[in-house]
């Protein structure tokens, strides 16, 4: 067990300089004390009042998502997490952080310098420079949506995407549908990884014959989608499951555009049920997430994580919410 | 919310008969109290003492594992869970049970009338008659190895097959093996299942060609596994991987009984990392799952489940257990 004069030994400082830096007093420098909590960091320091329960403290990060308005996507994934850490009297800080701010400040000394026990990260990507330190923390720390090899304090908290295609798929099927095709959202995630495995499982399982020509990646942007619809079409689609919803509105506008009917020619089904989707034209079915849910899967995993139990990747239930943009194949449509 | 009053009038009986059907008093008969439990559970009904702290409550179920001394399976699995769950506070049965025990007593009304908040199931298989009511359970419940779909109360818990079997077959590429066969456990469990898929998916990873004849299935016996043995080595496998380490002790001896080393000729992988392991000749190099860990993790996301989150599908970490039985290919055996 490092201790306070372990460290002030390796800096040639005095314990009560270690004893400044570790707790935020505000008469060292700011270099000295970075260099401190790195130094703890390094040697393995963990300050006790991490376990007690008069400061439980957990965050939550947030990098490119909006969680501000009820309708923002990031908004219930908070209040979900708040709702079931404040239960267990837990202090939760949202702290928005940006790329400088991931690279000024080293993860694990930040983590200590805050006394914080654990961590949610939403919508960070593979390029955020925290990514990388994330492989070897020693932070309990969960991420929405992506997983860390190797790493046992980091685990993972997504949907289910081998059932919510599944049932998008299913749903389809029972409506006649068998060219389906998949919009999904951009290469190289392993979210849009596990939803394309999903889509060729879901399609075999129903004996649906597809080809690469009813599979595209597209980034999630509703512009960007309407350039893929009318080559699905050309193939004989008249279904299209997209990424998420974004996607799915673009979709929808596209058809209208080209002078097709949904769901009269062609179905469409988005992913996520964001609030929007009440609203699109025509109102559009929707592979549902639940926010509020998925902000708690992440507080329960990482409270497993907190108690040194490795709980790694761990998928919520998903379900189709059904409005009017799924009909009937369209027998009469052209093959 | 179902009352104790509206079970008696659908009854005909008293309000008094009905409490002491639900607590087990007994001047009530037997066949009295099990159509009350049912009749309550029927309605919907809870009681208000579930979410008491002073009578928090948790069971394990065992069917078909040995579980009493520390070298069985079971051991460390209910050892994890109920360290998890006495830390806070709740009191946890075992209860062994049979086919017999569940035709005689459906699973929701047991519960409720033993004012159980939630369950862990292990050793069962999809045979057993509760699996067919877990569909529809209103009980939190987790599964090890075992998935049910489209029922939110229901969990599942096991270890991360893709890591697990990633990592025995990046250990044998690097020591130069690329004929490498899988003798799984028996087919048709979801287990099985995931751990054929993982398998594939290494082997593609590294670029390994494989085929039908290196993949097969075996129950869990170490008898039953020597009858492959032969057929591996026929076709120049150098590595073959087990469903589990009682079939990996089945191989070894088979290697030995056909004049075959291992490790010199034949490496060999188990997967569960069993205290058997270390005794065996060579001592066996082994996928471990945590047990300890498991049950931790069971807890911690049936307690999820009891607190109203769905988790549904959860991995535990695994790792390789290096021992005696992997060696580096042997470039003079024979392809």
């Amino acid at each position: 067990m490092t201790t306070i004069k372990d460290i002030a030994d390796r800096l040639g400082v005095s314990s009560g300089t270690v004893s400044k830096g570790l707790n935020g007093a505000d008469d060292i420098s700011e270099a000295l004390r970075n260099k401190i909590l790195e130094t703890a960091v390094e040697m393995g320091y963990t300050k006790k009042s991490i376990h007690r329960q008069d400061t439980r403290k957990l965050c939550i990060f947030i990098e490119n998502m909006d969680y501000y308005l009820e309708d923002d996507f990031g908004y219930d994934i908070i209040l979900g997490f708040r709702q079931a850490a404040f239960k267990e009297s837990w202090d939760v800080e949202v702290i928005p952080v940006s790329h400088d701010f991931q690279i000024k400040r080293p993860y694990d000394p930040f983590m200590l310098g805050r006394s914080i026990s654990g961590a949610l990260l939403i919508g960070f990507s593979w390029s955020d420079p925290w990514m990388k330190e994330l492989e070897t923390t020693k932070v309990p720390t969960i991420l929405f949506d992506n997983y860390i090899k190797d790493n046992p304090m980091c685990g993972s908290v997504g949907s289910d995407s081998d059932e919510g295609i599944g049932l998008a798929i299913d749903h389809l099927a029972g409506l006649g549908h068998r060219k389906i095709a998949f919009l999904n959202g951009p290469e190289g995630s392993m979210i849009s990884e596990s939803r394309l495995d999903a889509y060729k499982k879901s399609m075999d399982k129903h004996g649906f014959a597809f080809s690469n020509r009813f599979i595209a990646h597209c980034p999630y942007s509703a512009e960007e989608a309407a350039g893929f619809v009318s080559k699905f079409i050309d193939v004989g689609v008249t279904a299209i499951i997209c990424g998420n919803d974004t996607i799915a509105f673009g979709v929808e506008k596209e058809c209208a555009r080209l002078g097709y009917s949904v769901p009269g020619d062609i179905s469409v089904i988005g992913y996520d049920d964001i609030p929007g989707c009440e609203k699109s034209d025509p109102p559009l079915t929707s592979v549902k997430q639940d926010r509020i849910q998925l902000g708690k899967c992440c507080y329960y995993v990482l409270y497993a994580l907190v108690n040194g139990v490795s709980l790694s990747r761990n998928l919520l239930r998903t379900s189709l919410t059904l409005r009017g943009s799924t009909a009937r194949v369209n027998e009469r449509f052209p093959e």
